[in-house]
């Protein structure tokens, strides 16, 4: 089974330590794919950030995606999860989405603890977006700021433990997602250290990305995830037009043989 | 006080059907100027197509906001409203959210009424953006199609019209916002023949930004519509890369001089 | 554009106030036609009292209504709104629910600060009888005491900015409602030192008036808004006893003449 | 025990109804002392209605809480119940909250049925303000009129023991409160007819009046429901005033010697 | 009248404090008869020793509702409530739910105040159940742990009223349930120390109990609490095994005799 | 990766069912381990039999939890889940839970089809208790009977699928879950004559668990889902109460070492 794995970031340091993080728990018949954006910011953490890379999300899925049985959307705060279902037609999983469905497996409520307030309320609106408002416990981030975004869950590993266990104890969270790619990894680091569950939100997307692919369930035909109607497009990437306007089919990979 | 109407559509029609309509309820003092999205479809009607629009519509308020005392998106579906709010400093509206909001002051319960059911579910995700879906009656769009966008209103009249009874009726509505760019003004046309209050969208948007401006509060600069911290893009438009970027102030318009 | 200011309390010093605050933000072309309470209390403060005022505020629009545009209600709490939108023909709001409307134009999630604990429980009414508890961060209020109503907003200055503060902080709101009449004025007086938006509820419940009359929607002839059917009462006032008996209608307004 | 039954409608006949019908649930110790409304209108039934019977309801209960040990709000919508609550000592039910909360211990959902579509804003209100919103099945109304609401009961028992059926295999409800006090007395009348709870208000508003009676909790001193502070008012009635400046308290009815 | 007592507990000293407390608050005519549990646990305190308990309490019914007209579960978290609803003829009460409830005519907001933090997540699920989250303001339990479960309301007996207090300053709760049935009858012993109502569950379910029975409303042929069709079952005690495959019926008690 | 198969049913032809159509989507590293229930009933459809299937559900984890991963319950409605994810230190799913989390990324919304009413109530039950109401469309079951269960989803299967197609038109939802034990299998046969996607809940609850197992978190050891602490019980089954009273641990099966 071939996973798209999507980093709508530009950092391809990134991409690959999200692909060094992962494989520790993929099923033994998946293979991941991973891709960088071409363009836009080097780490998305707000809402006007998450419109452009949803763009660009797009964008890389429209060029990508033959041969592939799911996608994985690598950002926490999944930016264009929700267009990419509407207009794809293989599976698509994205972080924050994944990880509080399977939090809820876990945990009758689960908080998100993360690295930087930037990213809260981009956070807050896909708890909001998943309705799973009544099983959330709150965000909660460091008081202090870091160097660098590529070591800040080393630099910020005890702060971010001290910040599960308060999640635990005053907002009566039972279990915690760490939240944001550059943290991916760290459950598996600090588990010993807090004694509720604690949710790596990649392993989490790529693991229900598999599950969807194994259920091999047909694409919505209809429904608010039925493809839209054919419409011509101006100045949109050679891939995303020709899908947009119905010119592009996916090749070789209709569900029933996947 | 100037308006920046930003018509997200391709289509420069539009633009000007809607400021033909806008005209009839402006207060004295409101200047409209319109503006039309360079590139991208020329209407939008899905969450997919929404993401694009979103990422033009900020480039469109990065690039002419000086001189601005508020900005009006012209869609209903409000393509890159909460991002706009987060990352520029003058007050931002948009048809659904404004039009909601509008209806609870003159109804308990307010529904839509469209013109297709290709835009029913991006219409829902507007509703349940907003908060105010325990005052919402559902949405309602005619079994049949039309031959064109540019003149779906008169068209598809009769058909509307029956739909904004048919709420009323059956999903006991009290108000009923006619929406979707292609229908702004036909809520003043049909008034007589509904006997619950019928909103325009655009006129509600219109409004409500010249009523946002006339408070003159000042900018958020904390919480969550605080503006981004400066961050370096690739492959953005020069206005947005320069305001992301935190290289471009909006000039001469500080709240307290509008 | 008349619009009728009622002052459900008696008095007249508060009405006087109002009208001198509201004209810093009204449109050019608005009129207000200011009100003050015959009987009742000085001061209402809580749901008791504001079922009394809410009949008193019914028998000062029906005895007022002829020659005007819109209703506004002056008291947070809004006594009587939704029974006088069920009543009168014409638009009518009040300053707890405009100014939680216009604030969700201006922040994801608003506070409110008052100057008293007496209000708690009635303020906290008007925010679930509009259905915006979701975007809702709490009331504060001082823990001093005041020594008169009439200069409460000099004396707790401090006090209320530092309140302002902590719903930003402590309770994450993006925008702080300053309710209650005795504290009009104080928002543009304040903004400086509070780095999230302030709104000031008569500002908005005008504003929002003049919006509606803008508007010129039809009243409500069905649905849960249309005039009650003719019923004869007793011990009612005059006008209000009149109207509620069907004896009596608006003169020269109607809706298609504002 | 004795249990102040306030008819807030200026109809005796009603009154006199009310009690013929509540003596057959009554426990043996429970004595009811009925008062009927000495002005307002002859049947509430609307917002507008209700606030106008909302005070007079206050000054009922001023006039006539001596000797009592609770009061119930004879009228499904529950005028004044809230404020009631907040100015008196003693406790207070009102019919469509009590039938509601009684309701909740017969069936997972409720429905309303009632004789006419005047009072289904009203009714759906007071639904809301009990917060049991999600056990809600909906309210019925029969489609034909009725020539007296003296006999509204007889004349419409057929239709309204469809509307029950209807209630049930349409909207699944799992009970139904016949609501509107000239209903009183059809529950137990109808019950053979359908297969799932009937749910009389009245009885259910002297039975949970008489329990917390019985409960003996202390009025609440703080809170939402604690006393209003003293507050001198014009205009009132002798009783109200009085109680409202402070200037009565209960006699010989502190809740220790109830 | 004669009220079913279930103590879904083993222990006798437990059932035998309960009667001796409900006595305080019963109407003249109502008879109790108690029940404990013949196998099971001491004192169940968690949502696994519900389950089990909740089965015993089915078995409990099955075995002793002949001649009763209604059945009191004697514990917080309310085992076997909604099976025992479907599955019997006659009404059933429960500690959590009944006194939830009546809070909620004594108090916009209920508290929860027990003694141990295990039973946190049961309690929290019976709120969840009834459907009055949007009226809870959360449990509060004492940091320090106690001797022995039959003193237990002794003991703590300063910290639960803390505890109280908090809940209503800290939680802004208006009422406060002591829960679980060790603390039957504290609530009458420490009102005096706290100014807003403390509500005893156990009162609180009888009392429902019996208002239930007076209403004698027809048992549900239909719905979600109707009777489920015979089945034959394995392992199950005689009472019950006979009653779930419809071999047995309650004698003499159908509800127009009761 | 072994996962225990619970079926707290006692008929063995639907074990076997279950397993032959598991097999199809499982990954190639899972074991299933089934086990049927040992006494109760032969199709569990209610609430109350759903408590007293639940401690038969508990009792069978005590007994066989031993050299497990994971352990799926192979009931819609989850008998026991709550529970046993308390009491057990290994993750556990459930038919309905998990198939709604993974239909909540299949689709908007999701409705629910089963084979008879009898399990309407308990089937929303599992929704209420997910969190998941806002994304749910409903539950539809045919008018007609079956003879069989063994056989129910071949005899109704044109039925089935009509409902399909009704849930998806007229309550507008985006998948269709086919619930309850004896339709597993037959999303996967009659996908095609669907235009949105079919969800079979014992696949979902198999992957869920696998994924779960994978994430290898640690089981909670504070917390909601934390073990209770050791209790005496009497009556229990030797396996259930060992654990329970603590003297018995998992053996060689500590998370770190799956």
């Amino acid at each position: 089974m071939r996973i798209l794995l999507i980093n709508p970031n530009t950092s391809v340091a990134m991409t690959e330590r999200m692909v060094a993080s992962a494989t520790r728990s993929l099923a033994p018949d998946v293979e991941l794919v991973p891709l960088t954006a071409p363009h836009g910011l080097p780490y998305i953490a707000s809402r006007a950030e998450s419109v452009i890379a949803g763009g660009t999300t797009l964008e890389m899925i429209a060029a990508h995606q033959n041969g592939m049985d799911a996608v994985v959307i690598g950002a926490f705060g999944d930016p264009g999860l929700i267009a990419a279902r509407e207009l794809f037609d293989l599976p698509v999983t994205a972080m924050a989405e994944a990880s509080m469905l399977t939090a809820c497996m876990l945990a009758p409520r689960f908080a998100i603890v993360t690295f930087s307030q930037v990213m809260i309320a981009w956070y807050e609106d896909a708890v909001a977006l998943s309705g799973l408002q009544s099983r959330f416990a709150g965000i909660r981030v460091p008081d202090v700021s870091f160097r660098s975004i590529d070591n800040v869950q080393a630099e910020l590993e005890a702060e971010l433990v001290e910040l599960c266990l308060r999640a635990m104890t005053d907002d009566r969270a039972d279990a915690v997602i760490l939240a944001g790619a550059p943290l991916t990894g760290l459950a598996a680091k600090v588990a010993d250290r807090v004694p509720i569950p604690l949710i790596d939100p990649l392993d989490a997307a790529i693991g229900q990305a598999a599950l969807l692919a194994r259920l091999r369930t047909s694409p919505a035909r209809a429904g608010r995830f039925a493809r839209p109607p054919s419409k011509p497009g101006t100045g949109l990437t050679p891939a995303l037009g020709s899908w947009i306007e119905h010119r592009a089919q996916r090749a070789d990979t209709a569900p029933s043989t996947k």
